[in-house]
């Protein structure tokens, strides 16, 4: 049989949790459902189990082709899938599946990359991006995905080409919760003050250099200047912006895209636009899409 | 009698710990001793007795001076020593002071600046800039002060006009203790290796961002580019190379003077020569010099 009519059941499996979907041929999920297992919480061995269960709702399904992209892929995961040196598009990703069982069930490869001697890596975001591109029916753009460790991903006529991780969701993370600041910001989570963050954009901007700027989160306090509800927002815009400074120009004046979360998006536009620039967003969908890309290429393999 | 002639015993009281000292007339420690009764492990009201017992050993000399300096002055010390504006030297400190006992014992204020309308505040560090002048005897020059937080101090004919803070050790212990970074790093602190040490001096320059230099420890590391025990000593390069790439050229060619621990003094001496930049270096004897020049500032007072 065919497999361009082969049902496609796609996985997105990261680390803390992971997602399933049965696509159509468009790439869109026709059913899903998440479940916390993921990697971090499933151990060596456990991984055909895991996927049974997730997958039982289409166990009746014809000779369905299962794709895994995310963290299982990595050495902690079900099965090591190796890095795929950028640049990378379609076609050597296809190449460079690794089958658990073959013509059944594979892990997209993480890609990696390297720059001034120094290699990155990134496992799950690179289908997302590809989805984007889909999605958005571009072949060239820089791609944010804004997280724990962010990734920016350079795409060029459909090839990724570079990307770099920059450690922001856990910068914030541990500069709210483990450092002196924590002592200065209200213990819970204050309202979004889009004001505070502004001015935290700014000032990284202004800066250049979070070790700096993140002091000013005490001395605001410590001085009255800032209202204590505001300061979460405003290191929000601190950490961001220390991104954005960096990363943000490369766009260059081309398309210039946010894979993210609604609330992300959002944040990310706004930030965006107080540097006068404009960026598409994308939603969870592009990693379906990213997937189903993927399926297409590997059945046009010969 | 003249307070020219009164024995001066010199107090730096921090967070953490504090130091004691009884001053000969040239502001060097005769005697001196320290103890873990930093701000922090001290209840409020027990600072009379703690200082009570740090000075008992010179209960004896006839009407000495105390002058203690650090965060001893802060809201959660013994008594508030309000910040005093920059710029500020000698006279502007000495009118300053909060007297604890008139006459006998006051703590040295802490300084506040501001720039781009942000404020930021240091206390006792003041106290070493102006010893470290009085050691060097200069009367300008930009001085740095690693720690938790460091501070970059700069002194215009004596007077101290401006300075920022960089939370480059705070910085340093998150990443290398509570990130992602500290699975990858050997639990146990390794050698210094130098090689890496630089190696992470001149990444953090290349990236001019540490929220995307850090990642490289775990991709280094990952790919089994850089041995584990070089790590550390390579994310060590490359937070405190992301605190030079900013503050250090501000020396603009003049006397650039780290006031730190032996170990420090070395460590900042091998980065500032690897950006081309020499220094001068003194170390906690700077505390005594500056308390000794701010009495003797005090007994000059109408």
């Amino acid at each position: 049989m065919s497999t361009a009519e082969r049902p496609i059941v796609a996985i997105d499996w990261g680390t803390t949790s992971l997602r399933a979907a049965l696509l159509d041929a468009q790439g869109r999920a026709v059913e899903q459902h998440s479940a916390p297992r993921g990697i971090l919480h499933v151990a060596p061995g456990d991984f055909p189990a895991v996927f049974h269960d997730v997958t039982a709702p289409w166990a009746n399904l014809p000779d369905p082709l299962y794709l895994l992209c995310g963290m299982v892929g990595s050495r902690q995961g079900w099965m090591e899938a190796p890095y795929c040196p950028c640049p990378a598009g379609f076609g050597e990703i296809a190449r460079s599946l690794a089958w658990i069982e073959p013509d059944r069930i594979a892990i997209v490869p993480g890609l990696s990359c390297e720059q001034d001697g120094v290699p990155d890596v990134m496992r799950g975001e690179e289908t997302q991006v590809f989805g984007a591109c889909g999605l958005l029916g571009i072949d060239d753009g820089l791609f944010v995905l804004p997280g724990t460790h962010s990734k920016w991903v350079r795409v060029e006529r459909g090839r990724i080409t570079g990307f770099s991780t920059f450690m922001t969701g856990e910068a914030y993370s541990l500069l709210r919760r483990q450092s002196i600041l924590a002592r200065t910001l209200p213990e819970a989570d204050s309202p979004f003050d889009e004001a505070a963050f502004l001015r935290g954009l700014s000032y990284a901007r202004a800066t250049a250099n979070l070790l700096r700027s993140a002091f000013s989160v005490r001395t605001l306090a410590l001085l009255s200047r800032v209202e204590a509800p505001a300061l979460e927002s405003y290191l929000s815009g601190l950490v961001l912006g220390e991104e954005l400074r960096s990363a943000a120009p490369a766009a260059g004046g081309g398309p210039l895209v946010v894979i993210a979360s609604k609330e992300l998006q959002a944040r990310y536009a706004l930030s965006l636009r107080s540097m006068g620039l404009q960026c598409h967003s994308v939603g969870e969908e592009a990693a379906w899409c990213g997937l189903h890309a993927i399926a297409k290429a590997v059945q046009q393999q010969p």
